[in-house]
């Protein structure tokens, strides 16, 4: 079984105010998908894929997540998280078209209808519907989304599709965790701003960092920091994870299929 | 609590080949919708969409819901249920985003990710999370879709809004459920091919309908004849409900302010 996460940097413009969708890169990328299943038709498939400016900029705006002052404020968020629930299903759909369109055979699941969070992290979700997916053939796509929280004081909340990525790989212990980004994969610095900044080709403790800037992408839910925190959560189950940049062709496609590719492995030896 | 039904047939162009949505009533019944709000802010409301143009040409094509022959049958089948559960959703969007513009708190709830069927009939959901929604205030919306079916000879079924609202409204016991049609209520006969077929103000049984033609939308979920046996089998526990013209301005608010309206009611004396 394969995870596999199309960051919201890559399908959308992230920077856009404005929910923009890069189709080129989602169908380049669809393509590339597709090669695993052209392997081995019978490999397992889950894709999880990032929110980018179809979530982030709405989560911000509505200060989703945050403890509620009163009714006015609580209707405030309502709002927000109904409008970021539909935008963020909107990218989904794009993504379903285009894996549908190169014949893989995605079946959406909405985050908001399967998991449930306990102070913004996920503690309950409709597994065992992922799994029949998976039995038979079928292709899950999930995505970073809103969903409910049992703290009353928050009961909506954000989660990242890292996240997702985190408990499903708990739950289902993929052979393969691949993240596809937009840098090459982990610097110590942040390689937009420090010249000396150096690819680091494994990340065992985030220590490993110089800096928690080491990203280019801060985001609503915690950019390359967050990412990587996640990642080594599973690592410490000994599930193992590659972060690539999905931008540069056929690394995707590498990845999935086990040749070396450039990049960073968030490992524990 | 109300459970509202948005006919696909309403909604969409259901006679046209591909995927048609009829923004204009869309808009106008999610102004219409938001009155109840505004009369009661503390309302519960559900709303179940029909699939129309988004769903029943694919499911049709595909012959999804039936035994599959073989494994190029199976593969053929999930390539349909991929396909119309994305129509689906995207439709779902375009109703959500309507309802938000009325400043209605709408919230998907993915039916393929909360449903399961066995043989066709719903057998098992995740009501809970539909509970919690309505608490907080937020209109969950549903609709016809495509999920699985435990059956291991299927797999892949079709379920209606219909079947969908008699499920909701089995668990949740609704002060009313209302029916947006784009007919006047039901006939005896098919009103577009009988001149004398006469509008029926109450229905309590099938035989109260001189034939199965009672209708004038077949189709692949069954059409009127499949409606009312749904709403049927609700009438039998005491829960009423009313098929309105949901083309007629004015009438889906009349019916949701319990105001008098033309159409049929589904009860048993």
């Amino acid at each position: 079984m394969i995870i596999l996460k199309l960051g919201g940097s890559i399908i959308t413009n992230k920077d856009s105010k404005d929910p923009i969708c890069n189709y080129g890169a989602l169908k380049r990328l669809a393509n590339e998908i597709k090669s695993v299943l052209i392997n081995n038709s019978k490999e397992k498939l889950i894709v999880v894929h990032g929110a980018g400016s179809f979530g982030h900029n709405f989560a911000n705006k509505y200060d989703i997540g945050s403890i509620f002052k009163d009714e006015n404020d609580f209707n405030y968020k309502r709002k927000g998280f109904s409008i970021t629930n539909n935008c963020t299903k909107k990218l989904n759909t794009y993504v379903c078209d285009a894996l549908i369109e190169f014949d893989i055979p995605a079946i959406a699941v909405q985050p908001s209808s399967i998991f449930m969070a306990e102070n913004k992290r996920i503690i309950q979700s409709n597994i065992d519907l992922i799994k029949k997916y998976l039995d038979l053939g079928l292709v899950p796509v999930l995505y970073g989304d809103v969903i409910l929280d049992v703290n009353e004081h928050i009961n909506l909340v954000v989660i990242s599709g890292d996240q997702i990525i985190n408990y499903l790989a708990r739950e289902l212990r993929p052979n393969k965790v691949i993240l596809g980004t937009d840098v090459d994969g982990v610097y110590n610095k942040n390689p937009k701003t420090n010249v000396d900044s150096k690819l680091i080709h494994q990340v065992s403790s985030l220590n490993d960092l110089d800096s928690q800037d080491s990203t280019t992408n801060i985001d609503v839910t915690g950019g390359m920091f967050g990412k990587i925190k996640e990642l080594l959560c599973l690592a410490e189950l000994g599930i193992n994870s590659q972060i690539i940049n999905a931008n540069n062709p056929n690394l995707m496609k590498n990845a999935l299929l086990g040749d070396e590719t450039i990049g960073t492995i968030v490992k524990i030896d």
